[in-house]
């Protein structure tokens, strides 16, 4: 009897660790926290460098830095800085910038590889998500990781599944994310 | 002993979470999954376009994107598509690739810098794995981490010994990965 | 009673892994290791080939590769291989490398997104530390995560809270980074 405390600061650690819900029957995981975003990439062109939120940064030797290299964009890399809104209007207040950088990694079909931060700046949201992992754009939807966090996000684990929300040539994506944590350590 | 069943549900979820399998002796640590792949890297030289998986698409002032740069190849970023086998032949049938980008990063011997995906595609193995870190080239294995995963890799992490399988001037390479997981969710 | 020894494994367990250490009374979480270190950043300028540790190996359109693109060097993209002190004085002796990549991600302010690896090589500690996020540069402190390790630091997860240390020019950086880790493995 004299170590129930022990029992029950363990299985609180836990719960406050690892954010489990396993449901009683079978191991299905739950969330501890569920968010759903949009993000919206404006790439530079050669003539709209005060809208563009984004810029092809490197390119293959048959590639340039103002128009998509051809092969599905293979080898280009683009450094972005794009507004976070909490529905899908680019013009909506922003809750933050998701900012990183992403590449085409394949010849024959588009894919990407993307590495960004979600950095909060609203009075509900402060601190940042970090993300990392594939994205083959022609896959309906598709998970990358949630490799960590700050401030309200301290310490965050989970998977962040996106799809493509509008595409308009090559200036304009909006993608929709949704941020699925396993792990909430605040 | 009303509790019992809370103890059983702490330490389910600490294996479940962890897969820790500590010996009973001593705290030594043992994977909860191991996997052994190779993948192979044929860099675009200017010549090469239909069997390359990848390219230069970043140099320093110095270099240029079809040769490597000099000072070992200090800066020069490379994106990659790259096939993965279970064997060490370019030949067999692929269950994924390994995409992501790569850049070498000392002046004075070959060291370089990884984050990429391994996205499986076969009847095996769905879903992805992602990595980052340090690869000191010429060191006969390194580690890299293991920083999250999806579909069968739900939330994993883990640690990837690399070591370099063949190496053929500047154009193909081939990596022995061993991951070695830690953490399981699935 | 015949079941303690259990909830004893559950507590170790949670320990070992977690390296939590709440105080009795609030949640208050305490990393379970704590380290300060230095790192040294001098960019190449097309004349410092020598004493140079990092390189402009992208740029937008609108640069390029010996001196910063204007609008807050937004886009480029910088190789770096640093060495690391334990105190501010650049001569002191390294206790490793920081190597990595950042990149300047906003038109109308300094701020910037970072990869990058602690890889030490001093006889105290082996090993490495990864890092990734968010470098808002002139923000006091800033926050990144510590997304895996490996050697001494096997599995290790945080955060790390960057501040710049001196700042001259485009050439040389200081950057003090206060290590704090919560999921200790070793």
């Amino acid at each position: 009897m004299g170590d129930a405390p022990k029992h029950i600061s363990a299985i609180f650690l836990l719960v406050l660790v690892s954010g489990l819900v396993p449901s009683s029957h079978g191991h299905k995981i739950r969330p501890c926290k569920e968010m759903v975003f949009y993000f919206h990439d404006i790439l530079y062109n050669g003539k709209n460098f005060d809208n563009a939120t984004s810029a092809i940064v490197g390119a293959p030797a048959w590639g340039n830095r103002t128009h998509m290299a051809g092969f599905n964009n293979f080898g280009d890399m683009v450094v972005f800085d794009d507004p976070i809104t909490l529905d899908n209007n680019l013009h909506s207040p922003p809750v933050g910038r998701a900012q990183g950088f992403y590449f085409y990694d394949m010849k024959n079909t588009f894919s990407a590889w993307l590495g960004f931060s979600f950095v909060f700046n609203c009075t509900e949201l402060k601190g940042t998500l970090n993300f990392a992992g594939a994205d083959p754009i022609l896959v309906k939807t598709r998970d990358v990781s949630v490799i960590g966090g700050t401030g309200d996000f301290f310490m965050a684990r989970g998977i962040a599944t996106i799809s493509t929300d509008a595409f308009e040539g090559d200036v304009y994506f909006r993608l929709r994310v949704h941020v699925k944590l396993y792990e909430c350590w605040k």
